[in-house]
């Protein structure tokens, strides 16, 4: 299970635990295997504070899609995450 | 029939599951074969709150018609769908 | 005639039918055989309801200007329209 | 000539007809033969109501400078005019 | 000298007569010979009412400072003037 | 350890002194060796006063990780430094 | 020393006299010599009003710091000045 992390991400920034390469998820997602921009699935695990009359919408703890090549890489306590913006978040499960 | 689907779009993203591939629909609409950015038609399964200040204005069950390459493909419940923001649908039928 | 038609444009969409082609329109409008960017008419079958603070200017049954490659072409009850941003109407005839 | 035409242009847009092509002007303008970008003269034959909080300054029966490649042609009436931006106007002379 | 002329600049356009080819000038401002993006030195002779809430700076008079690119050539009465953005102008000496 | 330093970052830049080139932090976070935009850690050492209406975030002290090929690099008092917009740090560990 | 100069920006555009070329300055800063975006070090000698609610910050007589290719150069009384907006500095010493 995803834990939350003592990272602070700045402004509209979320970071994200990618879940693990699945083919079917238990609410029967399937990530489509066709090329370009496939939509992934993962758990925020820390959510910026939003920008200026902006909240982030997305809380800890929710399974969010995401465009396949949203966000920078970071590793942290030994697992991958990703960090990225609010608005590269499609949608929450 | 399109049923809607629990998830949720942020912002102004809009679910929308694309209508079988019919060539005059029941209200007459023939979508054009030629090239470039053929309009689709479909029904909106989910719509996000919308925009500050701007909600959105479809609501689930709208046949709306869009771009052909418009939005990003999921597959939810064995089911495609087309997962856009509101500005990329052209109208309500 | 122009019938107006039960689509419903979102935003400041605007569906136009175009003219039949002809030199020399009623009212002397001969558009010209350049090649980059002709002006072409056409009349307003549907409108948008505007963008937040700035209705739509056109209404149905005006007769307007519109640039060669504005639009999207749609094909509605066996006939073809075009649905086109209202910035993309140059001028009501 | 220039007389007022029927047409409305819509927002900011102004329609202009050319100055015959003349070397030296009443008020001493010579349009310079260099290449790239020359002013032309033309006459204000319509103008829209402008854009939201800005008016359109300039006035039918303006004689304008605009860029050599502002606008759209249209024929109107057998004669040939400029559609264009307000903003494409440089200086009413 | 510079006289004032009776063109009317739109918006934030204003019309500078360049000064003469000088190495070196009253002030003792050289304008260096190197290639790119030189400032030059002119006088305005007319300025618009600038943008909505922006009134226009330079006066009519004022000798100023602007890139060597800028602006659109006109000749007026036989001299050749240059019309630009108020924008493009680096400084008043 | 990073030492306050006595320049003054205009609007929203930070400068951060790098990290030394660690495989693993104190807090575990392991810097990915994948090709492009990595994250990199490193302590404010001074910021700016923000833009209008929206100070700057981070303060002088805090650990930031940033994009690897963010801002720009000074040397002060003999230590590298980097000068960035704060838009450029992606979290404060 | 820099003196203050007649000349007088626009908007936000500052004039700087750039520092000579040495290698450590009192304050011990070095300019590295790797090769794109180095900043330099100059002393503002005129300063504008700056842009509409955004007065400029800098002051006549600070020592700042810029990007090597921010400015236009402009010689003045026999000297060598940048006239840059006030962005392009990026802090002040």
């Amino acid at each position: 299970m995803a834990k939350s992390v003592s990272i602070k991400p700045l402004a509209d920034r979320v970071i994200v635990q990618p879940a693990a390469a699945e083919e079917k998820t238990k609410g029967g997602i399937i990530i489509p295997d066709t090329a370009q921009e496939k939509p992934q699935k993962g758990t925020v695990v820390a959510a910026g504070p939003g920008k200026k009359d902006e909240p982030v919408t997305v809380k800890v703890g929710d399974t969010v899609l995401y465009g396949k090549y949203s966000g920078t890489e970071i590793s942290l306590e030994g697992e991958d995450y990703l960090i990225m913006r609010e608005s590269d978040i499609l949608a929450i499960i």
